[in-house]
């Protein structure tokens, strides 16, 4: 039987299971341009592909090498902080919760 | 017009504001008894309550003190890692994607 997910719980298997299905040969690092189309596909609103060197610059990534989880996630924990920081920012009695 | 957010946005979003609105008065940091709730709805299937300290300990939250989105961050971090080294370490031709 499968097990019930919480939306937290769900949105952790989101973020890992993104990052591996956007690998084409099931490697554990991204080339630049499977990341490229991550980004397109899942980070529209968030992460503009026309500044990717910046982008991966940001991540730690070095020239030549692909993309790991750790880099992923250190871009995710930025998108995370800068929605928690406009969030906690919000002199709104009701939170609205949006992320854009 | 609402902006239509991706699966990979709508997760972050999802850390976000779960983190957010498990404050009852809108505080930067969560009570013991607080994160203890959001951990019991919404982490049921990750994290056992009943070692409580050990996780707190874990997240690095110091006696006395509040939880930070630092401090949930990281063990955010730790769960999504344990993950993805799950499906990386899996030899299946086809990935299934379950979290647990």
């Amino acid at each position: 039987m499968a097990t019930k997910l919480s939306d937290l719980e769900n949105a952790i298997n989101t973020l890992v299971t993104n990052f591996h299905a956007a690998s084409s040969d099931n490697q554990p690092t991204l080339k630049v341009d499977e990341f490229k189309n991550l980004l397109s596909s899942q980070l529209p609103n968030l992460v503009k592909t026309d500044s990717l060197g910046e982008v991966l610059k940001q991540m730690d990534v070095k020239d030549g090498e692909g993309i790991s989880f750790k880099n992923f996630w250190s871009l995710i924990q930025n998108l995370a902080s800068a929605q928690h920081g406009l969030l906690s920012n919000e002199k709104l009695s009701k939170c609205t919760c949006l992320l854009l």
